[in-house]
């Protein structure tokens, strides 16, 4: 089936303007709150949120099977379980209500005043239940920069990590959509030079520049993905803040893996960017060598030219940008990191998330954590307030954008901010 | 409340062995199908299989404040969200219903018709929707073993074993009830003295006796749960086999935790005994030096008397017991597990499922694992049939049984038991 909904010298007749992560060749999915307290499934072009659960019931996807409520719920987890066949036809019939030759909404005031709303008019919620979040490691800039920084500067990358696309499991509970604030976690940490540890305010809060993808329903249990398959079992991609608490991890992550200094706040972008809109931005990734193993082997381009930024916000001033990424730097690609997952028959199910892990470039500005922007806190970064920055302070709102751009058209993600409290005060 | 479901005198009219483990001092919740396809919540009384959806429609359950329909559902989520005084009164009616000296429903004929099962005609479910699934690594001995294999003898216990209790995320999606087989996973492997990694069966597959308990909705995102209160939020234990292939363990777990060694297939009873059918068998478990952290000190009995056995079972023999251990054994407590897991804000919710980590006792018998009891493979084990073993061979069925018993009661969890089947042949 043609993905029409690309067409890139398509217009809609709602107003988009041309830095627009949003124009009508993007159509993500997103589940919003309306300002009458009803939850729907909705899209964005523009600075517009559409109801879809309205437009279904309006009959415009009409000789589109899907179920009666399929919109009118509050996550996107059964409309995803339905396959790429059917995120297709939908994402394509949008693109055609909203088209400006199309006078079927365009020219109906009573439908419009249902269907659209302004983005400040909606609260964004987690666009999924997630019920399984795993989280990979596979950039090896950084973690080439961690294994320099903790373990040995001459041998810094595991003897693994060129053959594993490394990943470990992650909370789902605290996982959160932009905007919400989050409290500075308490832990036990080991005072430098000390025995014994304490426990209180982590001293060392930073931020982890991450992309992540939504699968849908792939395997039974028992079963294995092909990798030259798994392409078909993600959904789309958000924009992800891993927040991590690095002396908490320090002191607890032998030999288990981090937890609490992660498990605290994971951050994602409300809109989940679908994989057919992100189709002309495949690029190649890193030469990948040594070979990885058959199961791992596949050609072609892997990779998402996808810019990224970081920006630290303080209280009362302007925001910096810290970070100038791109996750085409990747080592492991989408497709490796889910055929790996299902390698053992790990069932995956529609809504599962996959972070891609820090996401760090060659040069020292593109790198995707404060630890490594300030060399563990050696080199601070100057804030527009003329304020230092080794990690992040309470206060501080952090934002990470993302985006493809060609000469054609601009796709992007939005945002994913949120705000460091103080601690919370604690039962 | 007093716990009156709990009196060791009393007696049900339905019949039970001395030597069950579901006398009427027990009554757990489970989740199960009829032979007529109906799922329904469920509790057991010695063989026979109580459907709580049926007594509740009969009003069994009138005067306590439930929703109409919340044994009629297909996990206890709900059930447990209504925290620990309903739970209590659910449990003391059930007792009361089926004391012999209670008439109401033991000489209703149509009644119990629609409401008690044999055992044998329904089939056991997953009692809960895990959201979030946690293990701990809580048996000293258990982390020394290890430590004493895998890394330095002479400093087995890692530096923050004795003050944290050391814990990781594990996958939700492939926990499965007793009586499902799984398959021998495939996974990268590094054979002994090779530099480059093979992909096939593992060769080493092993079970990990661990028992588990069951969460309730216990913070908001940002809060923490002290100590003292964190019984409050633990609805109940099952017996937890956590599978595990221990060469791709070896192999991928550094940095970040196991992962595809372990997600595989996490194995529980699937009846959920509460922690007030338990507490007569509280105890003190060992001696907690150095002093934890104030966060985590809690005094009294923390421990529970709970013996556990594992056996297995070649496809054409009698089991031989290879493990006879007890939860006593444990080194920290559920209470501090759940108060350091909420400790940084974590949300900890309904239906949340957190392991012990393997339980070893002091003694060669009493180890949790294969990888233990036959040092590494060093030591294999005789079965019955007069073959060894040093790790699980495909057609063996792996079951644990766990039991409490004083002189007036025992309080049992049945068994969670799998077979292990050749590899899935492959996509």
């Amino acid at each position: 089936m043609p993905i029409t909904a690309n067409n890139s010298s398509r217009k809609s007749w709602l107003d988009v303007s041309n830095d627009s992560d949003f124009p009508i060749q993007n159509i993500p999915f997103g589940v919003f709150l309306t300002k009458d307290d009803v939850i729907t499934i909705g899209t964005r072009i523009g600075d517009y949120a559409i109801d879809l659960g309205a437009l279904q019931q309006l009959n415009y996807f009409d000789g589109i099977e899907l179920t009666d409520d399929m919109f009118m719920q509050d996550t996107l987890n059964d409309f995803i379980s339905d396959g790429k066949k059917t995120w297709r036809l939908v994402r394509n019939r949008i693109a055609d209500i909203f088209d400006e030759r199309n006078p079927q909404l365009r020219d109906n005031a009573s439908h419009r005043e249902i269907v659209i709303f302004k983005m400040d008019e909606v609260e964004m919620q987690l666009p999924v239940m997630i019920g399984d979040y795993t989280d990979f490691y596979s950039s090896k800039e950084h973690a080439t920069n961690v294994g320099k920084m903790f373990r040995d500067p001459e041998n810094a990358l595991l003897p693994n990590w060129l053959h594993i696309p490394v990943g470990y499991h992650g909370r789902s509970s605290t996982i959160i959509p932009s905007g919400i604030s989050i409290h500075r976690p308490m832990g036990q940490t080991l005072p430098n030079g000390q025995k014994t540890p304490v426990f209180g305010p982590s001293q060392l809060i930073d931020f982890e520049l991450e992309t992540a993808f939504i699968t849908t329903d792939a395997n039974i249990m028992g079963e294995n993905i092909p990798v030259h398959e798994a392409a078909d079992y993600i959904f789309g991609m958000v924009l992800m803040n891993d927040w991590s608490a690095r002396d908490i991890q320090k002191w607890e992550y032998v030999p288990l893996g981090p937890f609490l200094a992660k498990n605290f706040a994971t951050a994602i972008s409300p809109w989940i960017v679908t994989m057919d809109a992100l189709e002309p931005f495949k690029t190649k990734g890193p030469k990948q060598e040594p070979m990885p193993l058959p199961y791992l082997q596949i050609k072609g381009k892997q990779a998402y030219d996808i810019h990224l930024e970081v920006s630290i916000e303080p209280e009362n001033a302007a925001p910096t940008v810290v970070s100038r990424s791109n996750a085409k730097y990747l080592y492991w690609s989408m497709s490796q990191q889910l055929a790996h997952h299902a390698s053992n028959g790990c069932r995956i199910n529609s809504g599962d998330m996959m972070g891609s892990g820090t996401i760090s470039g060659p040069t020292p500005e593109s790198f995707g954590s404060m630890l490594e922007l300030t060399w563990g806190g050696k080199n601070p970064i100057k804030m527009s307030d003329g304020t230092e920055r080794r990690f992040i302070n309470d206060g501080d709102t952090v934002s990470i954008k993302g985006w493809c751009e060609n000469e054609k058209v601009r796709i992007g993600f939005g945002e994913v901010c949120n705000k460091l409290l103080p601690p919370f005060s604690g039962k």
